[in-house]
């Protein structure tokens, strides 16, 4: 009961690592909007298995099949339902792991709730799952891009203490492209490109942190007092898998601060109200201002690590386990995609909903 | 649309900081469940204004009142209406604020969204209107306490920076109530009020950091993907006032191990699986594991300062303002039980929606 | 967790017959919609118990308070909470009911449902409960209004075997007004209120069928394969208090029909598509279609008859009971005002939403 | 916006008529439950097109897929996605009709509200997309009959003017399945095979009711007061298509008794609170009392139909319409198994709310 993300433009996600497939649908979808499988594609090329020397060798093609909702090329307002076949499945990896608990995954979590588990991966704990949020994610930001212009860049700003020097008002998705890391400050990225790779040498994992900007978007996106903008950005990438911490303007170095050395203040630009700085990150009140939505979200080093640790099985008997497996040994740079998606299906929902309660919003 | 928040565990609040009154309505509420005024009342006066030195001196009883869902002191399993009424409205100190937007504050964005705002006060941007989630925090704590013994704690962490030394795993609630800023480390506590006390006679407001422990959690709660139990927390806290930032467990600083160094690694205690290091925050997967769910909040310094800053009118005029009205000089003491209240109701929902899926929880 | 209603225009009711009081919380209205208590009092004056001869003789004045979400005569776009009070309790009528099963009320299952109730009234299965529903209903009336022209009416169309001859096109709220049982045919209406009456000396009840109206309701409005306009005014009226049956156009009748009878052939009037006849009562598909929508509601007799019956204990001991306390001998006047709310409700919803799926609506 | 349906048990469904494929994602199942493709085919087999000479001659094997949620035979708790692939397409027979409405058809409202439409066929209209809705009752069904033994069953009652006699008390799904028209009464039954040939040779079509049973339902389902047992049953009717009237228990036939002769007495039965009769149709209050649900439902005559009829193209041209394709004249055999899932999906969604909000169902 917690596959369902939205209120007005809505995604149902499907699938485990291991069966049938994964996928999405999605409902409230705006009617007319031109939309190709070649599109979503690319997004999902973005976050596949096996795309660089520093990802998982799990090579799928994830290729996704329009199953409804799209006809000559454009939305129809119905439902519009993905599917991604699964394809390189090596379960036999995961012959161990079906009776030993990996730390700080969530083997022994779904067991304790569900009292049943696809022990032949990771099931819906897997990363695969965000496939069906990334094709939901490609529909959103054309939307977003179509009705209002938006414009979304997310991108690797740290790895382990790695920081990349980026400005956010300028990055583009071709800087982001531009090395297999996601990190459009070269220099830096070049340093995260050989960390990875010793990392994943010594059998282990690092994390790091993602950013993510939101251009020209429109004033007045956001509905407090629960579904402020940060909230719903805040459960959005806190649903993404290793996540665990989210920031939006400031963050936790704006609590350092003094309000008058924190405070945006206000002056007029062309005629148009603006903040001189953007301390809050686009959003005041839980409504977007018109100025860039920034947010950040931590990623934790990667759960499965060959290196060997102390866990216990689902009979409580405590062993050694030395992961098998193909693992990403940094989720960084595949999770370029993903924190795109989640920030363009927030705002397309949003955009809607103020749509509906308000009229054509500015 | 956004002033609903939990799926059954229901909760709609409503209310501006000037106008008849705030209070909240609870769908979904167990029947049988013992309650009564007076325990809202509880949590109601320590999040009240004028309650120490160190709050804002606008001075409300904020007496409750339990108008449906409860007789003979029992749930009925309807819905529970609770209603605080208004009193103390200075809104001349509104006067200027009328037609200048506050910096950081919500009122140029509620303009720009609904073109309408109630300018004698915060309207529904005001902090006032988080009594309505205290009084349903209250009992959500109760429920949480009476069916699974569950116990939720929340203190001041930091403020500025002026960082308490606490264990999370021991702090009690007297310990957060021995002193008025609620930061279980007496000494730093006490650093802590000259600190806000001289903050506020520059008439500059400061921020922190508030952590927030719950124990004795079941295992089992949380409903991944997207109701995820840390992607719901971090909803609920990021919807609170103020707020710029969310963690669970090690959070961003976790981004800097190995997955060798972050991993929790499991063992058996009294024939329990345990996990060694709780690194996790409590919950893995989405799904908690029966350790502590350990949380924090970033808190930005208070928006409206009586220091002179540069604005706007809401005619787009450069005008300067220094806020009269009387405000907290730093949230952080009031909003502690407003995280407890916040971290209840995700525990609460999550409780009676893994009982519903799975039944009885363990 | 059933009293929420609306996805945009959201409905949130609470209250018991005895008690604090009953209301609604409103979460999502439009913005600037001039609304006064007295247009929501009118119609809580047409629902209010001792308004006339044949209803109950329970008297209480119902006057409502606007708690907040409106300022100085307009919406603001935040929740509006309404309240009114419960006076005239005379609970010493129920110290039977406490231990007697009322046949055909809802004691028995609030009790098998929750292990606990009430028992002093009708708790929250009493008619009372409507008057958030009614409440609501002005305002979504007025937004319908102001927004798309959109005019709803309802009126009893049938008492026990005695049905009026109404013209559904033409027919006014004046036209309803002008008599007590709200039957526009006058003549019919007469017939009515004598039957009442005498079933009211008999110590029994009657039941009928109420229909309603809605003219110039936009097309498009309905959300297909379950929130079709239809299945939403179905579950609306049904979730009316002693309801046993909804119909829409032809509804039942027209199942004897063939589709060459039954079909409504299209034409062209004034350049626009419109029906030669409607006896799929303005909903095509699950979509308005700019005819006028046309509903019909079956409601029961009053269950709570003077009249001795057969009944058990809540300890399950079979005696008698004749019911004491004031009830109405027949619920279909004051049920009019409570359909028109319902279908107020509806459409409002489905307005917003359409507006923000497709965009401004026609 | 309105493909989703339930609150515990949620499904979403999608596809149209042609493309890809139809299906169905099923969200918060209970974990444990067996299940197999071969049950959800069963169900399939009894709504699909082309099995016997009184139903539309289209073709279609609709073999189901389980591509996800399914492990080892049984369920996981994660969403269940199931997949039809549609086949047998001669959208040659839509090219008129690309351009001309059918009358009372959905053609003309999707139109309007969408703005696109695919005409190649009845698109989400068609009953096509009841697929889904079949294949998660069957899941739903397996739930209700292992968790509390519940026993569903519908059948049809009436076709146009030739009304079956049926004991609901003690009909079996053999009875049902005994004639191609799903009527156990068979010598009803054979009259109503000659009356559906007979107007399918007049090149014309015909409606009628469906009743459904459901038998061994616990006490203390349905939440009160929007999500009454009988307003869900209202609305999960109302939404199949060709749907004109709902009713429970007494239905419309109710309002013609007085209270007296309507009212259930209450008696005790092996120690049980029993009702002597059962007007109300199993739910008193908007909850089930533990005694059979009783609904009926109004299928319309098939809109479309050979018979020239008047008609305008999308421009607003009036011509005349002789539909092309295959229909069928008479949609109440196969719309049994959508009643019965419709009932089904109602229940277990019931069920499982009812468990998270007081704890287990009796």
């Amino acid at each position: 009961m917690g596959s369902n993300f939205g209120h007005l433009f809505r995604i149902s996600t499907f699938g485990e690592s291991h069966g049938g497939g994964v996928g999405v649908v999605i409902d409230g979808c705006p009617p007319k909007i031109e939309i190709s499988a070649d599109e979503i594609q690319f997004e999902l090329d973005r976050r596949r298995p096996g795309q660089s020397k520093i990802t998982t060798p799990r090579n799928e093609a994830d290729r996704c099949e329009i199953l409804s909702g799209v006809f000559e090329g454009k939305t129809l307002g119905t439902p519009i339902a993905i599917l991604v076949r699964n394809q390189d499945q090596r379960s036999q990896d995961y012959d161990e792991m079906a009776v030993k608990y990996r730390p700080s995954h969530a083997d022994a979590t779904y067991d304790a709730k569900y009292g049943i588990r696809n022990w032949q991966g990771g099931g819906r704990s897997s990363a695969r799952e965000t496939i069906g949020r990334v094709a939901a994610g490609a529909i959103a930001k054309k939307i977003l891009r179509e009705i209002a212009g938006v414009e979304i860049i997310a991108y690797v700003k740290r790895i382990k203490d790695l920081e990349g020097v980026i400005d956010s008002n300028t990055v583009t998705l071709e800087d982001v492209e531009s090395n297999i890391v996601r990190c459009p400050d070269s220099d830096c990225a070049e340093q995260m490109v050989d960390l990875i790779e010793q990392v994943r040498n010594q059998g282990d994992s690092i994390g790091g942190v993602v950013e993510c900007v939101a251009r020209q978007v429109p004033r007045g996106l956001g509905e407090p007092v629960f579904d402020k903008l940060e909230a719903d950005l805040a459960k959005a990438m806190m649903s993404l898998p290793a996540t665990k911490g989210f920031e939006i303007g400031s963050g936790f170095a704006g609590t350092v601060m003094t309000g008058s050395e924190h405070n945006d203040e206000f002056h007029t630009e062309n005629g148009e109200i603006r903040t001189v700085t953007n301390r809050s990150g686009g959003v005041q009140g839980g409504i977007s201002n018109g100025e860039n939505i920034l947010i950040r979200v931590a990623f934790k080093p990667t759960a499965t690590i060959r290196k060997e640790q102390r866990t216990v099985t689902n009979a409580g008997e405590e062993v050694t386990l030395a992961a098998k497996g193909r693992h990403d040994p940094c989720v960084l740079p595949r999770a370029v995609p993903m924190v795109e998606a989640m920030m363009a299906l927030v705002l397309c929902d949003h955009l809607l909903r103020q749509r509906g309660q308000c009229g054509e919003v500015q």
